[in-house]
């Protein structure tokens, strides 16, 4: 999995890396902002500081034209090969909640909707009911029992829910039953694939006894699955980078995809603020690689707002001064994708990196902008390569060959 | 063959992608044209226009130093890997007039030429006899007949014609007979790799026949045979990326590529206009990708004729208002390879590539040119992963993972 050479040269070494990614940061050029991107134009003049000490480049997610989704982004950023170690979001869901997948053990995220009388999605989200009511039904739904099966299904937030069936021979080539629009039945459960007899069997079992349990209960009288997935252990960044690795992130898809590639969770409350003094705590207890991950830049483009986006940049910067205090050696800016606001979703294009301590070509990057990440001097090269750049620029990467 | 990634992803929609070929367009800078390329010097207001609204950016046709004939150099920017799907000149001729190859077909090209009395070449043309000509002696070929073995013989233009040979076991690991100079002897038919004896043995009798056939019959008492190659089908542009793809292109070299990876040939008479004609028919006809091929660029970079290329981009360049009347979605201009015209040959210099339409990094290009294209925000790139950049612009890729 993934490139060998970083995982055969890395050694312990006390320095610490902060790599903090700027959800879906990258974006596109707008008439609005005088063509100019998001991050053109918020005032951050702390990244442009470290822009100007540092050095500027840009990463290719996956390939050129390829769109991500935030699973295989991250895994990239991490050093994973994205499409080699690709991962459902149901395993994601369930290591996002801190569940203890074994080898095996098939998992999917659930969502709460509502049925209408025909059969029909009225809502695909039933009304985004509290997550307190999510617990509930979790609890209503935890009476299903699938012969030869043990399954455990958990609340995950509002609407959201995943569940876990371990047992044998359990095959994740299973098809959403997330119609993905309204108005439209649910899709029946159905085999992607040659050798997923017995998990469409236990998954439509499962699926029929939900029904009959949350009969009556609307909103939310009904589930949809998606994201059908098997777990197989990943080698963690101890392993493979010889990294003490954590996470502060605050939404379970990046706390789930951390967990996965062995970082431990930082309690990390529910604001920028807090991550920024958990990794600051981790920093000063000896950790020697902190993910810190800041949502609203893609929540902004995904909604298509320039000015929130540009908000949620210079928020970040505000942050900077603090994190700064927590004495890393080096300091990774970058996203894990682009989220341009004309394009409302995730894109190919690539992603502004800043790489801030340690030797670098610094001098030529007046600011932290996609123009002047196109002429950086640490070029353009995949995400998946970030991470080697992050280990020798904190020293931790022995010379390759005599 | 080739990468999975923009397979997987790709979906069917109603965009139109312009995909148009400016033959052997890189230059490198000449001292004549006081330091520039003929890119440079050309006026092409409407292709400044593209590059100023669009983005640039250059494609490594094959890898860096490796300068590509013209098969694999087309197949790569169709998204093929150029070098798992390397393919001989005897198949694309064939392809290239329309010949129905099957499976395991043997195919080589034919030069009939002149055989001076010692038996050495006088004229690898045979003095470019007519087309007409051409046809006769293919007549007369195919009265030669190799047991075991179906023997078609195919008139192409002028001196060229291709031969295929229909037969169980032929192995394309044969040795070109076409000693490349005058005034040396063909050289014997050879295997070059074990497993060609019945190649060898067919070819051979085939030869002797032919020699036989054409004694006498000056100045084309010969043949020269190269590029043999075996036929095998490639994945459609339909099945890889859902497209709905047809050409238009004057020689049978490119219409036979475009046809190898299931493109419709479209009928371009005999002019730019005429193959502008037909792209826009073909796009109002609901065509999704249209391959536009023009080949002066590279004509005049072989005959080191500056003012020839520099004539061959504005020839292009008025033909474009009219292209951009087809309501093509994505338009990519960019060349196969570069001909410098310094070097009156193919090389490997990186190729600029120019795309307007989709969601672009747009702003940062003032001119279609090397150097523009060098600085330009889609970056450097290989020219078998253009596809996926225009697929994505078109709004056809899925976003890969969860």
């Amino acid at each position: 999995m993934a490139d060998r050479l970083p995982d055969s040269l890395a050694e312990t070494t006390d320095s610490k890396i902060l790599l903090a990614v700027l959800d879906g940061v990258g974006d596109v050029p707008s008439g609005e902002l005088g063509g100019r991107t998001p991050l053109q134009v918020a005032e951050s003049p702390n990244l442009d500081r470290l822009a100007r000490e540092g050095a500027l480049g840009q990463h290719i997610p996956i390939e050129p034209g390829i769109s991500p989704g935030s699973g295989p982004a991250h895994l990239a950023l991490f050093g994973y090969d994205p499409v080699e170690s690709c991962v459902g979001r149901g395993v994601l869901a369930a290591m996002g909640i801190g569940f203890d997948l074994r080898e095996g053990d098939l998992a999917a995220r659930i969502n709460f909707c509502t049925l209408a009388d025909d059969g029909s999605v009225s809502d695909r989200r039933a009304g985004r009911i509290s997550t307190e009511k999510c617990r509930q039904l979790v609890e209503v739904l935890s009476r299903a029992s699938v012969p030869g099966v043990k399954t455990f299904v958990n609340p995950v937030k509002e609407h959201r829910a995943c569940v876990v069936f371990r047992g044998d021979n359990l095959s994740d080539a299973v098809d959403d039953t997330d119609p993905g629009v309204v108005g439209r039945r649910p899709r029946p459960v159905r085999a992607t694939a040659e050798g997923a007899e017995r998990s469409v069997e236990v998954v439509d079992s499962f699926l029929r006894q939900a029904l009959d349990l949350l009969e009556g209960r609307q909103p939310a009288n009904g589930i949809l699955m998606r994201g059908f997935s098997t777990y197989r252990p990943f080698p963690s960044m101890e392993e493979r980078f010889r990294l003490d690795a954590a996470a502060a992130a605050l939404y379970p898809m990046y706390r789930g995809v951390a967990s996965l590639v062995g970082m431990d969770l930082l309690e990390a409350g529910n604001s920028l603020e807090e991550e920024v003094s958990a990794a600051r705590e981790a920093a000063s207890s000896g950790r020697t690689f902190v993910f810190l991950h800041h949502k609203p830049t893609d929540s902004s483009g995904e909604d298509g707002d320039e000015a929130a986006k540009i908000a949620a940049v210079e928020v970040f910067d505000g942050a900077l001064p603090d994190l700064l205090q927590a004495g890393f050696d080096v300091i990774c800016v970058t996203g894990d994708h682009s989220t341009p606001c004309p394009m409302k979703q995730h894109s190919w294009h690539p992603v502004p990196v800043l790489i801030h301590g340690g030797p670098q070509r610094s001098g030529g990057s007046d600011a932290f902008s996609e123009r002047e990440a196109l002429t950086g001097a640490l070029g353009t090269f995949y995400a998946r390569q970030l991470m080697s750049l992050l280990l020798a620029s904190a020293g931790k990467l022995r010379r390759f060959g005599a």
